[in-house]
């Protein structure tokens, strides 16, 4: 590596940092960016700081966004009475790419992990309640991991909920579409057995 | 992806832009990137532009450089006897990892390639020959690849280098070390039996 002129060193040193892009990745990636025009690396670069500036949360759902409430809790056209429950920003926006949403949602930021010491207070689980008490929510879908801890979780805000007057649900977990059953865990099978209905 | 604000979405779109970087890798690069910490981030924004901005090539070699001269051409512990043409200055580092090599080195900056329009004057063999020509080179080695492109090219060279009174040689080509036999290519194995050598 340290054949390079310290200024690519640097940068092939700082992409190496990124998740899953090891030193080769990096040595290629860096490259690259020289060989390109000037002009387009001077776009990563600023897209890169001005993200990052931007970058809040917003403060109703606590997606990530870059005004004080997103896209989605500001747009009228959306269900107030439908809440979506995730872990992540990431997870909503899978949740909106497949368009089968048309509510609001809440982040938790995380999800209970008693092993990691991330307790109830340590998500964002007042605020849900807070939003809750509020009255206009009818449905609350509970949309965290199908993981051992998205489970724990979903079943904690459920019974955290069942004071209030509402319905709690679940999305469904099973054999995933297009999934050829014998690539298929079994503890996925088995679950995709356990709730099997009507056609 | 226009789930993502602004200003997100225009850093997945640029690190997307990155060879071999699809646009989930993209999209993860970037949630990791907003993650980070600020001076992180900052860093690697500054490296890619310090990079571009410093980057020139060697006026000696051809090779990367932030200098006029690059590190290599400038050191007096090489040898001014020896000089190894490779293609790209990728070629060159890779060269200078081995450790194998003490002289000089002169990059081409590409192959010849009639099929793309590629001569000999689109890529630096005359500076190579005026090099020669100044008559300190005992010995030009011919590190191009060993492509189609790569070989034709070394022996465009050997034929151009023909008049002048030093020694010409080409990298040997055969089993790369480590190579189980069954898994080499067979070009590579006809290669390796025509090139045997008493041990």
């Amino acid at each position: 590596m340290s054949h390079y002129p310290p200024s690519i060193l640097k940068l092939i040193k700082n992409i190496a940092k990124l998740p899953g892009i090891g030193e080769k990745t990096a040595e290629r990636l860096a490259l690259h960016i020289l060989r390109s025009p000037r002009t387009e690396v001077q776009k990563l670069s600023d897209s890169i700081m001005a993200a990052k500036e931007n970058m809040r949360l917003c403060k109703t759902c606590f997606g990530l966004s870059d005004q004080d409430v997103c896209q989605i809790c500001s747009n009228p056209a959306r269900d107030d009475a439908l809440l979506c429950v995730v872990e992540q920003p990431a997870d909503m926006v899978a949740m909106e790419k497949s368009g089968a949403f048309n509510g609001r949602y809440h982040i938790l930021s995380g999800v209970l992990s008693p092993m990691n010491g991330i307790g109830p207070d340590d998500i964002r689980l007042g605020e849900l309640v807070a939003k809750i008490e509020r009255g206009r929510i009818k449905e609350v879908v509970l949309a965290t991991s199908t993981t051992v801890e998205g489970e724990a979780t979903a079943a904690y805000i459920k019974e955290r909920l069942e004071k209030y007057a509402l319905k709690v649900t679940r999305i469904a977990s099973g054999v995933p579409v297009g999934g050829d059953l014998k690539y298929v865990d079994q503890v996925t099978l088995k679950k995709a057995m356990e709730k099997r209905h009507d056609i």
